[in-house]
């Protein structure tokens, strides 16, 4: 048994260490390689991808994996058994031919989709959406679900998770959304302050100043710029973020280096005894999500992280922030629009545009709606849900690339990264009391401590609807979100 | 036997990627991965360099290669099958266990040589050292040879190569060297430029504009900062160079740049057809150091660069330059010093640092002296060679890592270097006509188009002697260097 297990530990590393070397190619990709050098590095990406697959799908692990499970001492070794079996579970139903037939079709989606945003013409890009999405009905059926087809996608991202609980949760939510939008645009000033320059350079230098603050370690990481901002993990003690810093919008950057920052954390907070391990890995993509919603939107746009940020931005940029103060950019970082690009959207707005891309998404994959379909669709479903309808393509339905890519089942995670963020914070202000003057005074050790015994040290020891329960008392819901910005609304415009 | 060819391709290009993704985990290492990451990707690296010798030692070689030599009807694919066997014989005769010794004892030796610089004594060093020595013995019993063992380890790094050979070379180099670094010292105006501040930004903007019009393609290269320069290939359209560049030293930087630049322009121009095989590698590390010696020495030593560079320089630093003229720098870029330290030596004197650490190498690898000797031996080769002695330990025997990291038989492909890249110019000016003028325009284009035919495209087509006969008619000696020291000389001094 303990040479089954030493074994079982050596497969599992085996695996991450590939995943880490895919992580530095994939990270210099996106951060500096020279141009011409694509094709080559694709090679050597899918080189290691067949790696990873062959070595997630050997038959051997199967009944290495059922006798961890009947033998395992400890829970711990339960749960591994069972995050093992699962990822098993997931790769195998997927044959070799049918996983390159993917690759090879979403890389061709992906640029007719660019094609089609180019010329504005969604005909370009629908028969190369209709092979996608046949794949990934095709990847539902060979998955296995209960009840729909869609419930598989979701399940692959973030465990445990159906399209009838997102109903329950995401219904309430879209119904107490609404009216508080008008209310957030009706209380706040129309006007907004003026453009400036900000030195990308300092804005950098700053931005590291703040990631030290928040408790990222610069010793087992680093911050780069990429044209989209992500998280990535090339060694258990080397995870790195970027970020896209603009010259007239300080914000912008602000937002996505604080969003990177909470993914960052919690990587590097995973326990180190389980370090490239199934049972070292975050709990879910949601959860994932949950991190840097809460360093983001929670944390980097209350009064609180203004006191304490206010200064620091007067410090960097004395002629630009002339006139501003705490308030007026607390203010400034909480406007609310109802506009038509999700990435851009504020705290107040963001969820009725996942719940827009859920809902067709969800209707396509069950084969309750044609691709051919989605423009029109796109169009009533945002009128509804804010209120707004595109005049162009890319502000509609061509807007995101996921769908493209074949990640069909994933934008839900994003709104489920605001829920979970929202009741988790609930529950840490109800540990930690004045939370508000720590941030304010540039202190986030509790809030880190706290996150990282809670949520980062757990990983995936529990599912997320376990992990949420046993944090907060209850299951997943709407309710402290919408309670937030409530909350928010009374800071904003209290008098 | 077409399918031989093609199988062997397959597995020559599946080490050449496996090479290019060490040599990304290896650029990043060196250029700005997290310190506390390195454990994890030495791990990462151990793992990739086990594939790559399983696959160089694999006992499919010896029959496939075979078949290609015998069946092989083309020049290039007997060439091909030489190579590979080549690669085969120097890896297969070393034994896994031995190997992973080797890297052991090197590692910790190179810890104790860091050590014994901190603590100024050469014993905490030598029993590291000795083993090292034991090693590379062994390395050369197994590799075997003819003549003397230290023949064995020359051939690794300089195919052909011998001590016999090398002192036949050496040997006239050094007695012409003596009386020219006399004369040298006695012309040159004793006062050197004031130190001034060189923003590093500007230096790399400098230096990216020169790379550029040197022919280096940065849409398949970049140029990055590391303490110790180097060129790496994580691909073959990604040839990567770092530099160092310093505020108070803008010769250093510019030279190591230029240095690196030649070794880049080398990888970019190597037959794309033979891309990620063995025949498409550079003839040999003499060759590739002949390539960089050329650009930082022969080219930006000379009269002609400082027509073109200093204008540039006026332009980036007008303050710095104030005072200086093409002539200055010229003069001030070329003054040569009987110095201690190898890294710092000028064109005239560097060849005789390498001579001394030849000599002692050999005389330790025979077994014709100790390594308790090494220190009192260096100071009296030293002031025999270079007419001074180190006081220090540092600036002596323990001032180059290579030794530590079981190095031994490299040095020599330094000088080697410089041999090549002096009869290479000599050949390149007899073809080219006004080169001279060519360089002062800053047009290096008919400069690269002849290093491109006559030496990056040939690869490994032709051993490295048969390599120099062709393109310059006689076999590689010291004369033209001699020549192009003296050139110089009168350069530098006419009135």
């Amino acid at each position: 048994m303990s040479d089954n297990r030493d074994l079982i530990r050596t497969k599992d590393e085996d695996i991450f260490r590939l995943e880490e070397i895919l992580a530095l190619l994939s990270w210099d990709q996106e951060t500096g390689m020279p141009e011409k050098a694509i094709e080559g590095r694709s090679d050597q990406m899918a080189w290691i991808q067949r790696q990873i697959s062959d070595r997630i799908t050997d038959p051997q692990w199967e009944s290495l994996l059922l006798s961890l499970n009947s033998k395992a001492k400890s829970l711990e070794d339960k749960v591994w058994s069972e995050n093992l079996s699962r990822r098993y579970r997931l790769n195998k139903c997927l044959p070799v031919e049918f996983m390159s037939e993917f690759v090879r079709t979403t890389s061709i989606a992906r640029d007719a989709w660019q094609q089609a945003r180019k010329e504005e013409d969604f005909s370009l890009f629908q028969p190369y959406l209709e092979k996608v999405v046949d794949m990934v009905r095709k990847r539902a059926e060979l998955t296995g679900y209960d009840g729909e087809p869609y419930n598989a996608l979701l399940d692959i991202y973030e465990p445990g998770m159906t399209a009838d609980k997102l109903e329950s949760i995401f219904n309430p939510l879209q119904e107490a959304l609404i009216p508080l939008i008008d209310k957030a645009i009706f209380l706040q000033e129309p006007k907004a302050p003026g453009v400036f320059s900000y030195d990308v350079e300092k804005q950098k230098k700053l931005h590291l100043q703040l990631l030290d603050k928040m408790g990222y370690d610069l010793r087992r990481g680093r911050m780069d710029f990429s044209v989209h901002p992500f998280t990535t993990t090339p060694g258990s003690k080397d995870i790195r973020i970027t970020t896209h810093l603009m010259e007239d919008d300080f914000l912008n950057g602000l937002y996505s280096t604080m969003h990177e920052g909470g993914h960052g954390l919690y990587e590097q907070n995973l326990p180190a005894l389980w370090a490239r391990t199934m049972n070292g890995q975050a709990c879910s993509l949601g959860f994932h999500e949950s991190q840097s919603r809460l360093w983001e939107n929670i944390i980097g746009r209350s009064r609180a992280f203004w006191d304490y940020f206010a200064p620091l931005m007067k410090n960097y940029f004395p002629q630009q922030m002339r006139g501003q103060n705490e308030t007026s950019l607390f203010l400034f970082s909480n406007r609310v629009e109802r506009s038509l690009i999700r990435v851009d959207a504020d705290e107040f707005t963001y969820n009725l545009h996942i719940i827009l891309r859920f809902r067709l998404e969800r209707m396509i994959v069950n084969g309750e709606a044609k691709v051919s379909e989605l423009p029109e669709l796109w169009k009533e479903e945002s009128r509804k849900l804010l209120e707004v309808v595109p005049e162009t393509l890319c502000e509609g339905v061509l807007q995101d690339i996921h769908w493209s890519l074949g990640d069909w089942g994933y934008f839900p995670t994003y709104t489920l990264g605001n829920l979970y963020s929202a009741q988790l914070w609930a529950s840490l202000k109800r540990d930690i009391p004045h939370v508000d003057s720590r941030i304010g005074q540039g202190d986030f050790s509790t809030i880190l401590s706290w996150l990282t015994e809670h949520v980062h040290q757990s990983a995936s020891m529990l599912s997320p609807d376990k992990m949420i329960k046993e944090i907060s008392g209850e299951t997943l819901n709407s309710r402290y979100f919408i309670d937030y910005l409530k909350g928010k609304l009374n800071d904003l415009y209290a008098d």
